[in-house]
């Protein structure tokens, strides 16, 4: 047996299900299918009742306790009745269950120990034909149940794991990551897990896989896997550059050396204040937080405003003059942009660089602007011909631009109100230290030991 | 009369000769002349004597007391037999005389206040078929004294005064500006000196002017002027694009706003130590300062390389993540590297990106490099998807690298020499005041007081 066979055989027993497992997750499947319907038999309507997801496909992780059954209904019916009757049919289905709402209302509860969705779709005749993204799952089922076999979803596991402990398991925005959905379909296109490591080894970014060989539209991401029940959608469209490349290197780096490490998600112990001080004494930078209680919104919402405002700040610093060594943006009560600076301070002057002499009447009006200014260095000329003024900054310190520059960068929609209301704070240099401690303990521990 | 007219007018009256002092020169290159002649009849070969320079044009400004005289030998002369005749006719002519050497020997000295410059050629029959430099003169004299009248003439004195007035007279290679050949080619070319500031304010660089139509070379430079007697010779070669864009500045300004001023050396009192200090203080940046004693070279070699060193410094200091705000290069008995930076110092770590991971051989050596490196954060993965550590800096201040790098930068020969035999000192910070002035007080005086 191989190093990485024996690795893999050990990962195996960790998460495929044992016998008992599944046979009490089809059996409650089986009773929660039945329940509904009964409850389909009490509407004026037809309607039938699918089970989707891993633990429809066999793909589930061991421990993962998730039934997602769907109620077809003709695609004819009103919108408003399909969420009354699917409203119905969960509440008889899980009486304790309560509503949450995506694109339109579903019902979700536990049964026996089960994380259960009851959700109402339309019955398509085909992927491409979907009034509501959710009517586009039951056609992934079928189409994964006619190209699984249980050696394929077992390795659909193995693959689900080893993206879990790398990091970039689930397609949530926060993560920018991979789908249960897209782990299947890259097992099923290499045809096993080893196989699909050593594809994804010679990756070359961007990378298009289209299964079903009928992609229509054109895709401006770095990894493309055309859905094979839709023909213009890219499966892979979260998935972020540098997750594609964090993958690549452990398929890499598993390929040469096989370790369970990478089946197993790291947890770096959280930092303290000592240890965190010391990091930045030793790189001698200044580090920037800009603070405020996290937006109340789901978390597919609030990461990318997060993300955004993190580059939005960075923009505007750099823009500014200030050298970013490194940034990150984090969430838990509160949200934290965390820049970390080569310096929190700029020299009075800034140089200005004007148009080139030769361009007349823009070039006049530079020079008229600043001739007979006694606060600025020139007008001159600089080696290109250009002219140049040195000027005063308006902001000189990182601080003073987070505290009085925020509302010209482009900012997540919630932050930037938060911001434009002055609900926030700002900690520069030693007092960031304090100000995150202990709440972001463990994003702190891995910026200072980052790894790919 | 119009404003430029009255300031035109009061211009003439300084830089026009007075009948007297043409009679004078004309007297003396006569008598100069003569003698050559003389000298000639002596040697046993045929040569004659020419005039060339402005003085032979009539396009000096009063008080330049110049006369230079070429001796044309037959172009099938040996050279060691040209320069012994050039030589032994120059010794007659200007028995107080001593020889200088550029493409081969001349002589030079005074007679009767005036300098003299007593230059042996070749008689060829076309600017083309020139053996040396010198040989192409007599037809620029030729070509000009066809092409300039009195009018044209005293237009020519206006544009050198003009382009002494702000600084870009002089085909020297630390002015790189305007030659007077190439004033005289610019005022034929338009008509006249106002004629000709109307055209350099509409200047778009590159500029390309032909006055004999016969250009047969391109040439890469901001201002192309080809000489009327060689189609393969830029006149303008050496005038650099901050120098273009100060002319066309000026032109601008005057014919805006005419002033005498422009027609005036700017001589801005020397700097001393207090207020070099506060315009450092006030600017809140960092003065490093490379010294060396001047190499022992002429002028047009020193400048160059001096040139090629401050620049050679910046490039280092910018690659090494300082940021340079201005820099210059000055020498006097001394010469100086002078570099004004944001900051001084930097973080202890730095950013260093590797490759995309998905280049893999590339990848994997960057990756291996690093990975049981302690004293490295990382490598991990950015967000376009390549390996990045923040590894420690080699050179954290401007003063190391001036100490310790310089060897690495393009430097001018000169320098480089010095440089590698730790031949030279190094100052930061206030150190630079008392290193610098008195020296250099001029030149510091400038630097606080840039102007176009």
């Amino acid at each position: 047996m191989t190093d990485a066979a024996a690795v893999i055989e050990r990962v195996r027993q960790r998460v495929d299900p044992t016998p008992a497992e599944r046979r009490a997750l089809a059996a409650a499947a089986s009773r929660l299918t039945e329940r509904a319907e009964a409850a389909i038999a009490e509407l004026p309507v037809a309607a039938d009742v699918v089970q989707v997801g891993s633990t429809a496909r066999g793909t589930w992780v061991a421990g993962d306790r998730d039934i997602d059954l769907f109620v077809r209904f003709p695609s004819d019916l009103p919108r408003e009745q399909l969420e009354t009757y699917g409203t119905t049919v969960g509440a008889a289905v899980l009486p304790d269950g309560h509503e949450e709402y995506a694109e339109h209302p579903y019902v979700t509860g536990t049964f026996e120990g089960y994380a259960v969705d009851l959700v109402p779709c339309y019955d398509v005749a085909a992927a491409t034909e979907i009034k509501s993204a959710v009517d586009r799952t039951p056609f992934h089922t079928t189409y994964l149940q006619e190209h699984l076999d249980d050696g394929l979803a077992a390795d659909v596991r193995l693959c689900k794991q080893f993206l879990k402990g790398i990091g970039v398991y689930g397609s949530d925005l926060r993560t920018q990551g991979f789908s249960g959905y897209l782990c299947e379909l890259l097992v099923v296109e290499y045809g096993g897990f080893e196989a699909m490591l050593a594809a994804i080894e010679d990756w070359q970014p961007p990378v298009v896989i289209d299964p079903a060989a009928h992609q229509q539209a054109s895709f401006d991401d770095p990894l493309v896997v055309v859905d094979p029940t839709d023909p213009e959608r890219n499966v892979a469209a979260v998935v972020s550059a540098a997750n594609v490349a964090t993958v690549q290197h452990h398929a890499r780096r598993f390929r040469a050396t096989p370790s369970e490490d990478a089946f197993t998600p790291a947890s770096p112990a959280p930092l303290d204040a000592a240890a965190l001080r010391s990091h930045i004494d030793r790189r001698d930078t200044t580090p920037l937080a800009v603070v405020l209680d996290a937006p109340d919104v789901v978390a597919d919402q609030l990461y990318p405003q997060l993300y955004r405002s993190r580059d939005g700040v960075v923009r505007g610093l750099r823009e500014h003059g200030f050298d970013v060594v490194r940034a990150a943006a984090w969430a838990d009560e509160r949200a934290v942009v965390f820049v970390e600076l080569a310096s929190a301070e700029l020299p009075a002057v800034e140089r200005h660089v004007g148009p080139p002499v030769s361009v007349g009447t823009h070039a006049e009006r530079f020079y008229e602007t600043y001739a007979d200014d006694d606060g600025v260095y020139g007008p001159f000329v600089d080696d290109d011909g250009r002219y140049v003024v040195e000027r005063d900054r308006d902001v000189r310190t990182a601080g003073g631009f987070a505290r009085t520059e925020l509302g010209t960068v482009a900012l997540g929609a919630r932050i930037e109100s938060r911001v434009a209301s002055g609900d926030y704070d700002v900690y520069v240099g030693d007092a960031v230290v304090e100000a995150l401690l202990p709440e972001f303990e463990s994003e702190l521990a891995a910026y200072v030991d980052p790894k790919a």
